[in-house]
C-alpha cells in the first residue's frame, strides 16, 4: 500500500535537524518543559503516584531512572510512565488549543528517562521534544473534533505517537524504522474520555509515554510494523476519525510548528473552564459582590464547554477539574482558584456544595471556543456579569517566562518534595547548552 | 452515572464459583489452554520473540515468571506479554467463532505468569481462566460485528479486560475493585488490524495480557476507575462500536458459557481461510489434478472473507496466514498447510508466486460464514471443485483431544524447544487437581 502520510512524515523526523529550528521554537520547547516539571513536582506525591508506584515497584527493573520530585529510582519505561502521569495528574500542564492535547506529558517524561539510560545532550533532547510534540499535534489535528468528541482521550491516544516520533529520533532510527516505531505506537493508541476524573485518566497518560518509548525501542531492535500505520484502511487515523484530514499532517511541516502554539494553564482545570475561572474571579472581585447571597448563577458557552465541563455533582478533587459548576462555586466564593479549590477535601465543602447545584452551563454557540459569559443572579434580583473572550493563559493572553516560573515555585511547594526549585529553573533555561541530559533529572528527584 | 452493564457484570465476576461450572466447560478450559501452549511452543523462538526479548530485557525486574520453551525468565509482567505474542504469533491459537477473538492468549499467559508469583490452584486458575474468557468474548459480542470491520484487532481490544478480569478473581477483587479493574483496562484498550502481518500485531496482544494483569494489580492497590468503563457515553463499549449491545453482556450470565463455543484451529491461518484449506486440500488430492497445469483459482466465500483474506500480494509468512491467494497456492502445491507452507521461505518461492496470482476471492454472501466453494480451472478448461459448509476445528466438526495432543506434539518440534511433551500435556490435563500452577511452569520453561 502507498504509504503516502506515515512514509513522508517518519522522512521528515529522520531529517530535521536543530538548525532549522527558530530560536523563538526553541524557546517555547523550554518553556514547556519547565511548566511539564512544574505540574510534575505538584503531583508527585498524589495519591494516585503512590498507588502506581506501590503497583509497579515489584516489577521495576534496575533503578535506572528518576522519578521528579521523589527518592525511588525505577527502570527506564517505569519511570516514563510514572513521570508523565505526575505531569498531568492534575491537568495542569500545557495545551495545544486545537485538540486540547496536553503535549509535554506524553513526550518530555519518555526523553528524560531515556537520558539517564544513554548519554545524549540537552540540544538532542530538545530537537527530539519539538518533533515529538509535532507529530503528537499533527495527528490530533488530523482526527479533531470528531476523535475527543467520540471519546478518545487524545493526550493519550496521540501522545504514544509523540512519545514514540521522540525517542525515536535520539535513537537515530532511519525512516523505515521510524514507521515501525509508529505503527509499533499504533498497536497501542489507547485512552477513554469515560476515565476523566478517575485515576484511570493517568494510567492512559502513563501508557502514553511509556509505550511510545518501547515502540521506538522495539523498532530499533527490528520489531517490523505496518506500511501505512496512519493512513492505512484500518490504520490510527482511520479507525480513531469519521473524517481524519491526512493533508494536514504534513502541511508545511518544519516551517508551521505546532509547539510554537502551546498554552500554559493558570488553574488546575480542563482549559475549557479559563474563561469561566477569569469571569467568575472577575465577579468576586467587584466589590459588594457577597457570594452567599448568590441565587443562580449562568454560564454560557460553546456547545464544547458543556459537552466536556457540565457536571453538577463531583464528588472527588479530579472530577471537580472538569466540573464548571464547581470552579464557578470556588472561585465566587475563595476568589481564588489554585490546587487547593480543586482538592478532595474542597468537593465536600457544604458551602461549595451549595452554591454547586445553582449553577447551570447553557449552550450559546455565539460564544467562541475559549471564551465564557456568566451571570451571577443575587437573591435581591440584582445582578453581576462578566465576559471573557480570551483567558489568562491562551495563545492571545501567554503566560510570561516570569509567570511559568512563578508557577513552578508555587507547585514545588504544593507538590511537598522540598526541592530547591532556583538550580532546576536555571538548567532548563540552559538546556541547549548541557551536555548529559540526565544532570537535569539529578536535579529533579531526591 | 447508573453502572447497569459493569456492576453487574462485576458483581457476577465476584461471586462466581467453581462449583457453578459444569464439568464439560471446565474440561473446554483445558483444552483452550493446551492448545495455547501448543502455538506457544510453537512461536516461542519465531525472530518476534527475540526482538521483543532484546528490547525488555534490559528493563526487567526480577526473574520472577517462566517463558514458555525458552530458558530466560522475566519479572511477571514481561513474562505475560512475552507469552501472549508466542501462543498468538501464528494465529494458530484458538477462536470463539462469532468475534474471531483468540481467547486463551490474552488471558492465560496472564494467569500463569501471575501463578509463578503468587501461589494458586489449578482449579482457581481454571475458574479464573473460564470468566477471563467469559468478559472478552462477551464484550466481543456486544461490540461485533462492527468492531473488527471498523479496524479494531478485537483479541487485543477485548483480551485487556479478560486478562483483567481473569487476574481480578485470582486478586479476590471485590465488586468495586472488579469495576476499577475494568477501567484500568479500558484505559489501555488497544489493537488495530491494519498490524496484522507485521510484528506489531503482537506488541497488541501481549499488551492485553500485560496489560490487564497491571490493570487488576492496580484496581487491587487502589488505583480507582470510573462507573462505567464500558457502558459509559464515552466507554469502550460505546466509543468502539457503532451499536453497542449492552444486554448481550448479561444475557444468560453464567448459564451459556462463550467458553464452551471455543474451537482449534487445524491450520496456521486466519480461521477465515480453515474453509479454503480444506476444499482445496480436497481438490489437491482428487486423483490426475496437477497444480502445475492451472490456470485460474477462483474462492466464492461470504464478504467477510474477501475483507479479511483478499491478500493477493504477500511479503512474510506472517502475511501469508491472512492471504487466501497463498493458502490455496501452497495447498494445491504441496497438498499440505502446516507451519512450513507458512513461512517466510514459502511466501517467495517461485512456484507458489505463480500460483498465487491465478487465485481470485469472489464475494458470495449465499455462502456461510465458514464456507467456502473453490474452482479451479485447468489449461485444458477441465475443472475441479470443492464446497465446504464446515470446515476442520469449526464448532460442528471440533478437534478431539487427541487431534489437540497431536496439534501440541506436532508444534512443539517446530518451535525447536526440545521440550519433552508428555509430562506437560499430562499436567494440563490434570490441572485441577494441581495444588500450585507454578508447576506447570516449570514444566514448559527450559
Amino acid at each position: 500500500m502507498n504509504s503516502h502520510t506515515s512514509r513522508p512524515l517518519a522522512q521528515f523526523l529522520v531529517s530535521a535537524r536543530w538548525e532549522q529550528m527558530p530560536e523563538a521554537l526553541i524557546h517555547e520547547a523550554k518553556r514547556s518543559i519547565l511548566n511539564g516539571f512544574a505540574t510534575a513536582f505538584a503531583g508527585c506525591n498524589d495519591a494516585v503516584m503512590d498507588r502506581l508506584i506501590k503497583t509497579l515497584s515489584g516489577f521495576s527493573g534496575q533503578p535506572q531512572a528518576s522519578v521528579t520530585g521523589r527518592k525511588e529510582r525505577f527502570d527506564v519505561l517505569t519511570a516514563a510512565f510514572l513521570n508523565a502521569v505526575s505531569t498531568n495528574v492534575f491537568d495542569f500542564d500545557d495545551t495545544h488549543p486545537k485538540t486540547i492535547i496536553h503535549p509535554t506529558a506524553p513526550v518530555a517524561p519518555a526523553l528524560f528517562a531515556l537520558g539517564e539510560y544513554q548519554t545524549f545532550s540537552g540540544r538532542s533532547l530538545l530537537e527530539a521534544f519539538i518533533l515529538g510534540v509535532e507529530v503528537e499535534c499533527r495527528l490530533g489535528n488530523a482526527v479533531s473534533p470528531g476523535h475527543y468528541k467520540r471519546g478518545w482521550h487524545i493526550t493519550s491516544t496521540c501522545g504514544v505517537f509523540g512519545a514514540a516520533a521522540a525517542t525515536g529520533k535520539i535513537l537515530e532510527l532511519d525512516a523505515e524504522r521510524m514507521i515501525w516505531a509508529l505503527g509499533n505506537a499504533s498497536a497501542q493508541a489507547s485512552g477513554l474520555v469515560e476515565t476523566l476524573g478517575s485515576m484511570a485518566k493517568s494510567v492512559g497518560v502513563g501508557n502514553a509515554a511509556r509505550n511510545g518509548l518501547v515502540a521506538a525501542l522495539m523498532a530499533s531492535n527490528g520489531v517490523e510494523g505496518p506500511n501505512s500505520p496512519l493512513e492505512g484502511e484500518r490504520g490510527f487515523l482511520t479507525v480513531t476519525s469519521e473524517a481524519p484530514n491526512f493533508a494536514v499532517v504534513l502541511e508545511n511541516l518544519g516551517s508551521n510548528w505546532e509547539l510554537s502554539k502551546n498554552t500554559y494553564k493558570p488553574y488546575p482545570c480542563g482549559v475549557v473552564l479559563n474563561p469561566v475561572i477569569d469571569a467568575c474571579l472577575e465577579i468576586a472581585n467587584t466589590p459588594g459582590f457577597d457570594a452567599t447571597k448568590v441565587r443562580s448563577v449562568t454560564i454560557s458557552g460553546h456547545s464544547l464547554l458543556r459537552e466536556r465541563a457540565d457536571r453538577p455533582a463531583v464528588r472527588t478533587g479530579r472530577e471537580a477539574q472538569v466540573s464548571a459548576q464547581h470552579a464557578a462555586a470556588v472561585c465566587l466564593l475563595y476568589k481564588s482558584a489554585s490546587l487547593t479549590e480543586f482538592s478532595d477535601e474542597a468537593v465536600n465543602r457544604k458551602d461549595i456544595l451549595w452554591l454547586r447545584e445553582k449553577v447551570e452551563v447553557i449552550v450559546d454557540d455565539a460564544v467562541a471556543v475559549g471564551g465564557a459569559h456568566v451571570i451571577a443572579w443575587s437573591a435581591d434580583n440584582s445582578r453581576l456579569q462578566a465576559t471573557v473572550r480570551h483567558a489568562r493563559g491562551d495563545a492571545e493572553r501567554p503566560l510570561s517566562d516570569r509567570d511559568i516560573e512563578d508557577k513552578f515555585r508555587e507547585l514545588i511547594i504544593y507538590g511537598r518534595s522540598g526541592l530547591n526549585p532556583q538550580p532546576f529553573i536555571d538548567a532548563i533555561w540552559r538546556l541547549d547548552q548541557i551536555e548529559d541530559v540526565s544532570e537535569v533529572m539529578a536535579l529533579a528527584r531526591l
